[in-house]
């Protein structure tokens, strides 16, 4: 009896503690992804650009579709590879004939991009539609002119008859609407991991250990930057151009108040290198380092691998996909060029 | 009565036709893809590398993983595209560093490479777990060591993990281990089409135009180096280097003898530009300039024209992939080098 009471007592002690911590991390700015499907619908979605299943397919073919690219040869995938971490791995992305980011800018996640406030390192575009027309123009990415993206796509019927499907059967097929049905199939990789359970409720979806790591996360100042959905996605407060030089920066400045924008910490164990500038390898260091940079603090030991413990947890479940097979060129295609 | 026994005449000589035709097909020793999975499974395995669920599984995330690569940025799908004709749609391969291969040659389709006698365009390969080894290692391709690739795969416990489900708790990775389980792999890329189907006694499967164009390719000789399962696959009885130079075939001479490997030409409209130096985008032009090459035959408009549309009737159905999601880095996992 008195072994049944004691159980009793712990668990309905930590149930208080996990529920004034969920209430912690909510005023503190964070934010689950919604566990009603209807809910998420809402967030991803675009009003002007609104996901339909034809689309977000549609989308798909076309992430995965190196023909979209100058060579040929690159695709978004190529760097925001949705089998590894929705990036590539390497410290600066690498483009058209190996040209590596001018900036030396690290290519960022596009899982969860979704809940960003702004796409880009400097924030310049408001959303993935707007975001999705760059690297495919960017020379040292696809290198591609609008011009063959819509001959490319138009030149290959299963394309074109996708494109009715998904937009009726007068659809002009431009350079913005293949962005956009891109950007609707981006807007779908969306990760839920064991904290979003945790925060919606399911107060046995972290460890102890976890839920010591996301009070640290908030106690230490983390969240100043990394909250909302995302944990991540806007605008830094901290001047990063002022605050954080590192030799091969390169010419990046930030956006025009020299701020660059907060990753997200969600798969941020699948998304080494870190920062901007894809300079630190390991997530304890980068923990520590951006502890030190921006909030002036110096982690002990245990505050580092309590934060780590903490996000290992935002590692999320993967959409399932099916490998899209891409429809074949023509003869009218244009040829990839080296 | 009369019109019911003219379709009867009509049926009959149609199936009598068409039973003929498969005769005349097998006797020009062209092969279907059997469609018992019991048949097959034996045609496919390897009794040095069995197939097994597990490998194959593992297999395929390896083939996907571009960290096996020297940059981290290539993969085995980066040439030989799954999502598009097991191959890249360029005339030339382009690796590491963007480094065009320098013999000019053209990435062959790994579907249904398991039906060649040998591998690579030279032969000079007798398996794909050979093959494997290869283009992992070659400079202008993955530029990988095998010490490389043996420290990333060991490096990452699912990696390791899923090796001993594999082949045992004992298991040594080794670098031929890692290729034995992408050839593994590879061996189920096979992707049967209505051609199988005709000759596997569905007389039904092909068009009139295409057991036509069935005909045409058998009478005009195109048997003679595309036949067998692969219609392709095989080192041509014919000397390509003295008979067949382009300007820009590169130094490259074939195998000892001067032979060249025959292309399959199974899904042969989604892996232009053709020859082993990609040289010739249209499919009828590539119909009608072996023709005169390698037979010394002008073909007729109306010849070419059935023969590219019974080739039509080869595209395959491709297996139904998932895409592969790859276990995390760890902070042992070799670093990328561009």
């Amino acid at each position: 009896m008195k072994k049944i009471l004691i159980g009793v007592i712990a668990a309905s002690s930590l149930a208080f503690a996990s529920s004034s911590l969920v209430q912690e991390a909510k005023n503190a700015g964070l934010k689950p992804i919604p566990q009603s499907q209807s809910e998420l619908l809402k967030l991803i979605d675009n009003p002007k650009n609104p996901i339909t299943k034809v689309k977000v397919k549609l989308g798909e073919k076309l992430y995965f579709d190196p023909r979209l690219s100058k060579s040929g040869l690159i695709s978004c995938n190529t760097c925001h590879n949705l089998s590894e971490g929705g990036d590539d791995g390497v410290s600066a992305a690498i483009g058209h004939k190996w040209r590596k980011n001018p900036h030396h800018l690290n290519s960022p996640t596009v899982y969860n991009a979704v809940f960003f406030e702004k796409q880009f390192w400097d924030g310049r575009a408001a959303d993935l539609e707007e975001q999705a027309q760059g690297p495919i123009q960017a020379a040292p990415e696809m290198a591609a002119t609008p011009e063959h993206v819509v001959k490319t796509v138009t030149s290959i019927p299963q394309y074109v008859k996708c494109f009715k499907k998904a937009y009726g059967d007068d659809v002009k097929i431009t350079f913005k609407l293949v962005a956009d049905t891109i950007a609707s199939f981006e807007r779908t990789l969306v990760t839920p991991s064991r904290y979003d359970a945790f925060l919606n409720g399911h107060k046995n979806a972290l460890t102890k250990a976890e839920k010591e790591g996301l009070k640290t996360f908030i106690q230490v100042g983390c969240v100043s930057c990394h909250n909302g959905i995302a944990l991540g996605g806007g605008m830094s407060p901290f001047n990063i151009a002022a605050k954080y030089k590192y030799d091969n920066v390169g010419d990046f400045k930030g956006d025009k108040n020299g701020m660059v924008k907060v990753p997200t910490l969600r798969n941020i164990t699948q998304t080494a290198p870190y920062f901007h500038n894809g300079e630190i390898w390991s997530l304890k260091d980068a923990v520590k380092e951006m502890a030190r940079v921006q909030l002036g603090k110096k982690l002990s030991e245990k505050q580092a691998d309590s934060i780590v413990t903490f996000l290992k947890a935002l590692d999320g479940k993967k959409p399932h996909m099916m490998t899209p097979m891409l429809p074949a060129s023509t003869e009218k295609t244009p040829k990839p060029l080296n």
